[in-house]
């Protein structure tokens, strides 16, 4: 990147800092000299913004322990990204647990904490028990509430650009409550909530299943079904949020929710009865002929609402999620099914983060955010 | 726009035509001085650039017509851009007919030409009838070959990037068929192809039912139903162009295809015989008990694949087209089923431009090209 002339003076200087704190977190640690060569910055620009981001706290002058250089007289000062010097948390909100993520400014995870909760606690208990989990999570690593710069969150329902739930039908009292602003309230950073199966595929393409494409469908098979989508590496929430939301497609018939077809009796399951879906399971892998047909039905239904997202979007591959990710006899099925239905047919792989996705891809998504804000100059990422 | 000082003096007279190109192509015509004023160039600037575009066929000066400035002294020169100094073509390949229309840099529309063409007919016939209908639309409008600049095509089928037909069932002989290539021979300009449907959301957004919304679904309804979408006004192909492709969701069961829907005998329809169709809706319409159950089925199966695109993709509206677009009786049905089974229900309209959406979006596709090269600056579009 060539140096940049005359124009607004605090818009460069917040172009250089954007470029060498890029160029520091790309590496361990690195010399004036090695990120004068790398940004292609003046000595003089490097030396100033590099001072400007020790003062802010962001960069740091290493201990000079390399003997070597010593030696030959007086070794080159080295410097390096301080990624302790802010913190973020990445939390998810479902039916049956609430988990928090802790991690650096470099997105590396540095501590977990998970807290089961009932299927039919009020949302006043639910986010007391994710609160509980918060606060055990930053005593146990040590790290001051004040030193969070952004928490993600994900959790089912649709959810809005201000962090309201639009609608939620799988937790007790989710549609129309205000999360972000009841989170915001118990942090002094920012709060992004996101859809759950939006922050899984966001998680899957950071660091699980879905690494090397940048168009893929997440799907969060379970009994109340969601699906996320990258498209072109961005996440596509639709017009109002409702992407993905194929759980709705009941359209095969009235009866036709996985709740039902799982039933091996005349009553459909309890949707959230992740149990009675699990014995099933169980019971069709010891032969059981009417769980056998329970589970062929369901894997049908899972089909058709793949196969659904599939030929609306065309994705280069499909990540199944959520607690189907357990079943070895889906991904079989899947991909015949989909051979036969699709006229691109994409490639199908377990979710590889299972039950971590959700809050890793919250964890993502308030990553992203720091980022944006310190390496983003007018809505332009200086990645390159 | 600021005026750009220093850098690559080459990049800058591109940027500066574009800027310049871009106000011209605003308005009738303009002087130097209301160049200058909007552009926010100098006017040196916007004389050498002027200059240059007149050299380049671009822009002309327009008559000094205004009496009252005349005798006020020496008028000032007027410029405008001059539209005629190219032409586009909008093209149409579909199973029943073939259809061209033509237009200058503008878009504006000088002529059309179609051309019936049996559905059996093999790809070379089929292509001889296209031609033959470019070249008496080209003698009509007086028009030279050498003019053109660009040709865009709309067919149905799955278009990979280089104008090849990778698998196209509705036309005889289509999958495989280099397209583009085959095309390119008869123009010495650029050939753009595309998918049939996405063709026509481009058409729909540029001047029908979706000029006001950038998230819309266009759906092709038809016995081959297909689908466009456009995701933040831009055309959503999928990882390998065959998103929207619900012709395929034959998960319902294998006879639930349209053709079989509609069916009042136990026979099917032939897959094409849209005759055969306005016959079953004909009589649907009066009164005829098995034509109306038919006719039922086959809205059921709309609705259900209409709404695996509105699940998956959340778009603000859905655009109906294709010879469904003929039949009133389809928008209520499925205005009230997708309420029923989406969580945000969008708007449902009716396309246009029926007929010639197709064409119509084809010429949008070659008109977009020149104005990506005429007004874009390495793929930054200077529009504001």
């Amino acid at each position: 990147m060539g140096q940049l002339t005359g124009g607004d003076p605090s818009l460069l200087r917040r172009i250089n800092s954007a470029v060498v704190l890029h160029a520091l977190r790309a590496t361990d640690c690195a010399t004036l000299t090695e990120i004068t060569r790398v940004t292609g910055l003046s000595r003089p620009t490097v030396e100033g913004v590099v001072e400007g981001l020790i003062e802010a706290g962001l960069v740091v002058e290493t201990a000079a322990d390399e003997g070597g250089a010593r030696r030959q007289g007086r070794p080159a000062r080295r410097f390096r990204f301080r990624a302790e010097a802010g913190h973020l948390l990445g939390l998810e909100i479902g039916p049956h647990r609430v988990a928090a993520l802790l991690s650096d400014l470099d997105g590396r995870v540095l501590g977990a904490q998970a807290k089961d909760v009932g299927a039919g606690a009020p949302a006043d208990e639910r986010l007391d028990r994710l609160r509980g989990a918060v606060a055990e999570l930053l005593r146990r690593a040590g790290v001051a509430r004040g030193s969070l710069r952004a928490v993600g969150v994900g959790t089912p329902g649709i959810v809005e650009a201000d962090g309201t739930v639009r609608l939620g039908t799988a937790l007790p009292g989710w549609t129309g409550l205000r999360l972000g602003e009841r989170l915001g309230r118990s942090f002094r950073c920012p709060v992004l909530v996101e859809n759950d199966a939006n922050a899984a595929v966001l998680a899957e393409h950071w660091k699980g299943a879905a690494a090397e494409t940048d168009d893929v469908v997440f799907v969060l098979a379970g009994l109340s079904p969601g699906a996320g989508s990258l498209i072109g590496g961005r996440l596509h929430r639709g017009y109002g949020g409702a992407a993905g939301e194929i759980g709705a497609l009941h359209l095969l018939g009235r009866e036709a929710t996985p709740e039902a077809l799982l039933s091996t009796t005349d009553e459909p399951l309890h949707p959230l009865d992740e149990q009675a879906v699990a014995e099933v399971f169980a019971l069709a892998r010891d032969g059981d002929l009417r769980a056998r047909a329970a589970v062929e039905r369901f894997i049908q239904r899972l089909v058709h609402d793949v196969a659904a997202l599939v030929l609306a979007l065309d994705p280069e591959l499909v990540v199944i999620g959520g607690w189907a990710a357990g079943l070895d006899g889906v991904l079989e099925p899947l991909r015949r099914e989909l051979a036969r239905y699709c006229l691109r047919p994409p490639r199908v792989a377990l979710s590889l983060l299972g039950e971590a996705a959700v809050a890793t891809g919250a964890l993502r998504l308030a990553l992203d955010h720091v980022e944006e804000k310190l390496f983003t100059v007018d809505g332009t990422l200086t990645r390159r």
